[in-house]
């Protein structure tokens, strides 16, 4: 397997064809995996924003406050409106928010980003980062799968890692229920999100600074022959992390 | 970035020489990364053992009755003994038993595995992943940085992906704290777990059945110029889910 990044993509626009980008500079293979940082498909789809089109309602006046004398750290109350207008549930409000985006992906602050933004204040994660995918998927000639990705962090773990947040051309995740171990025995649950992986081996590539290179393109690895699943993001009713947070309250 | 399965790896038994076994198979250069799956670092360091080694105290008897009850299946409360004699905490006891490891790692059952174990019925995780991957470290002539890596679930998305539970000759993490975005603005917090990354790109090809590679090589990828970090596991009092976890009982 073998993982790079597609060469001098230029700073990308609202409106530019991130398809078109990726065809005049690599010549894919169907395949191939294109994974492509949530940043540019924003940008590419228009999601920047100012602070300014986020009057604060009196919700995010109380979350911002509330943040205020958590942290100790002053809090625009306009960045929590953002967070609540992008997410469908907060599930913390301090020290920090963690939310869940419309498409079912939980992070902090909706996944809105306030760096590698040019001449705007906020970069808002692509709507349905799914359709991205697809429509991405589309545009390319060879169809090789395509994963959007974000970088977030995690319970449990310091850091941040990279994630798939939206995927077309190949399921999220081999499902090896059913196979078995070098024993024979069959495998207990394991289904594994490749996406993720996928998105993980791209951002060692991708980082997160400067680098210029939000593209990076996978050759020579094959999901094999496996059964696939399209479920990534948990659903309440059996996310019991979820649950606990739902009942869980911030002590200062 | 290239990555690769070290070839014809024989099936691992108690005292087998991980770096000499890698030695012998790959020319291994000063900045390759070699991820071993923890199942054969376990292997190597004798970590199987059979139920019969735990007999039931009165806790893992009311543990198993508890998850019986609440999954409807039977459960071996010998098995919750190996648990609770593995973990330092428990953090969930339903629907499933969610454990701290002596090492700093949450995970389900201890991270014990019943899969690819010959002739035993239980594989422990390495009792310290950081040591072990130390010692293959040091065995390796070119002592490239090692990470040892498990699969495991994760809160808030289905299914599982490779992460580190070891690491040596290299940090965790890269941290970019400190440095600048493409618009010249300092990075807010971003601690990529490159680590966890690469754990991550190495289960893509070493996968989880009887496919027979459980050590993987990540040629030509680089740290780069950043700060280290090795904090990798969150501490209790940083960790709100965790916080979350503990006051939280499952409901059947
Ligand atoms: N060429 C190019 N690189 C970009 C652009 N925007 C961001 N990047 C790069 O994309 C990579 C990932 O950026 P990041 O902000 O971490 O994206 P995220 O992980 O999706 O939030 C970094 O190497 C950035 O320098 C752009 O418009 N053009
Ligand atoms: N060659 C070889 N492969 C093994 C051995 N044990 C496990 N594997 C392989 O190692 C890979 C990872 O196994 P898995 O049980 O998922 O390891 P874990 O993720 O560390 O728990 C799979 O490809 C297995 O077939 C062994 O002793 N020898
Ligand atoms: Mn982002
Ligand atoms: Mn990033
Ligand atoms: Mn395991
Ligand atoms: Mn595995």
């Amino acid at each position: 397997m073998e993982a790079f990044a597609v060469p001098d993509v230029p700073e990308i626009e609202a409106g530019d064809d991130l398809a078109d980008i990726v065809e005049e500079r690599v010549d894919l293979r169907p395949d191939d995996v294109v994974v492509v940082a949530s940043t540019v498909v924003s940008k590419a789809e228009g999601r920047t924003a100012d602070l300014s089109e986020f009057p604060a309602g009196p919700r995010a006046r109380e979350i911002a406050s509330r943040l205020e004398s958590a942290t100790g750290d002053e809090k625009d109350p306009r960045f929590a409106q953002a967070v609540v207008e992008e997410g469908t549930e907060l599930l913390m409000d301090a020290p920090f928010l963690l939310t869940e985006t419309r498409f079912g992906h939980v992070t902090v602050n909706a996944g809105i980003d306030r760096s590698n933004v040019p001449g705007k204040e906020l970069l808002l994660l692509p709507r349905r980062p799914g359709d991205s995918a697809e429509r991405i998927h589309a545009g390319l000639a060879a169809a090789p799968p395509v994963v959007v990705a974000d970088t977030c962090g995690r319970p449990f773990r310091h850091g941040q890692r990279g994630v798939a947040i939206g995927w077309a051309g190949m399921p999220a995740s081999r499902d090896w229920r059913g196979e078995t171990d070098r024993e024979g025995h069959e495998l207990e649950v394991t289904v594994q999100s490749v996406v993720d992986e996928l998105a993980a081996t791209a951002n060692l590539i991708a980082g997160e600074g400067d680098g210029g290179t939000p593209i990076v393109v996978i050759r020579d690895w094959s999901f094999g022959d496996h059964e696939g699943s399209d479920e990534l993001f948990r659903e309440v009713e059996g996310d019991f992390v979820r649950q606990a947070l739902r009942e869980w309250h911030y002590d200062e």
